[in-house]
């Protein structure tokens, strides 16, 4: 199984804004948001991006991918109608092949150089099946992501087969449903924000919206949960980083992120403790 | 002298993008950062801006400006000429009359509630000259600023009386034209980033510029030293803070310093805290 082509959603509300914004990447170079993701699809090896926007924003990102903008295809979603159906309008690019899929609003750091894309991806090519990223997380955490429940691979590190997705849940219904045998108590699966899909996800998402009385709830977490039923789902224990950058001071918290395990290390820690000691430049 | 217009300067080389970004003001708002500055204006009493822009930047600044939209009128600069030059082309716009001028790339934080901008003001109409803010600054910082020279005002506390400015002075330059009598020793004082300044500056700036070979070097501190030759010009030694978001991770330390001078001084604490300890929310 190839994986060539990425589907990023960028169209949500309060996210819009979140891939024009200028960070500071490990390689100590400016680069907008959306540039930083591409750089990280780019690392996995797969080339075409089907950026899912508002329609209006296609100008503004163009102009912050610079010399990415090549590889873009600009996928407009004409209503706010959530996440799933975002998804669900890159039907037709994706074009019943397996994708990965991010986040627009996430930034991804990884422990080694290889980014934290690539091994998802080569991992979902050997196995041909989905395969979501997930992160143990503690359990008051439960309420901002969507959560897997399974058990673990044999003999294969960091590897589980999902049974059970379930978005946002309850501590009570976590319990329940989504203890995975190995991980510390009180701690759960739940989405890293980076996916590798097979087209049948989209099949599933345009059958539950179809359905559907409101829309935007229907989510991933319910398309994949339905997937799991019927074919080999799969989730990969990252032991990297993912910022959320439309959480209060994402941002900022995303920078130091990235100058703390990239080139500028030292010089940001100078700057921050300057800072706390209220020496800061020109007023010492 | 009643002071009832400002000009912020957004127009420069690499400078265009900074008002657009997004950052959370100390009052725990989500702001851009020409809003941060526009409020930093009305706070100081002074409700018209004016905004020197390149001509197309109009539309995303509108856009960001949300609500102060309406108090802002767009002076473009029709070519990329430097500061001095940007300055100039609000001329028209303040039509003979003092003015506060902010520059669009630095954040400044008070000590106290009041804004930054305000003192100046209040101090320029008592004195009914050009007043602009300034802080001392080690000798280390001379190649990024203004500089003035002068004596303290007698019986006035952090007011000076300015007899040369200079434009990133030599070490050389500053200690034979620069010294401040009362400075601590390898001190001086340097722009804050923000003048009352009068239409006299107006006057020379155009005179320099149409003598100026390259007019990209005219800067606002030659016009300053040519006006204080003929009239009075004081300088008022701020205690507080201003960051150059345009400065290699200036967006983060601006944001650093926002937050830890504001209501979420403990929470950004915390999370810093747990950053550096290698803690971050999802992987302990």
């Amino acid at each position: 199984m190839k994986i060539t082509k990425a589907v990023v959603t960028v169209a949500g509300r309060g996210q819009r804004a979140l891939p024009l914004q200028t960070l500071i990447d490990r390689d100590g170079a400016e680069k907008s948001v959306l540039g930083i993701l591409i750089e990280e699809v780019q690392r996995a090896g797969v080339e075409e991006i089907g950026l899912v926007v508002r329609s209006g924003d296609e100008g503004a990102l163009t102009a912050v991918a610079g010399n990415h903008a090549a590889h873009l295809h600009f996928i407009p979603q004409p209503e706010p109608l959530g996440y799933g159906h975002a998804l669900l309008c890159a039907r037709d690019f994706v074009a019943d092949m397996p994708f990965l899929h991010l986040v627009g609003d996430h930034i991804y750091v990884s422990r080694g150089d290889e980014g934290c894309a690539r091994q998802l991806v080569q991992i979902a090519a050997q196995e041909e099946c989905t395969v979501s990223a997930v992160q143990a997380t503690r359990e008051h955490l439960l309420p901002y992501f969507g959560v897997v429940g399974g058990r673990p691979l044999p003999n294969r590190a960091h590897l589980y087969r999902v049974d059970t997705v379930m978005e946002k849940p309850t501590p009570t219904e976590a319990e329940q449903q989504l203890i995975v045998p190995g991980l510390r108590a009180g701690h759960y699966l739940c989405f890293f924000g980076m996916h590798v899909l097979t087209p049948g996800v989209m099949e599933i998402l345009g059958r539950l919206l179809a359905a559907a009385q409101t829309p935007n709830r229907v989510t991933l977490s319910q398309a994949l949960h339905e997937l799991a039923q019927g074919e080999q789902v799969l989730a990969l224990a990252k032991q990297d980083w993912r910022y959320d950058l439309g959480a209060r001071y994402g941002l900022m918290t995303a920078q130091m992120a990235l100058a703390l395990h990239g080139r500028d290390r030292d010089q940001v820690l100078t700057q921050l403790l300057e800072l706390l000691a209220g020496q800061q430049s020109g007023n010492s």
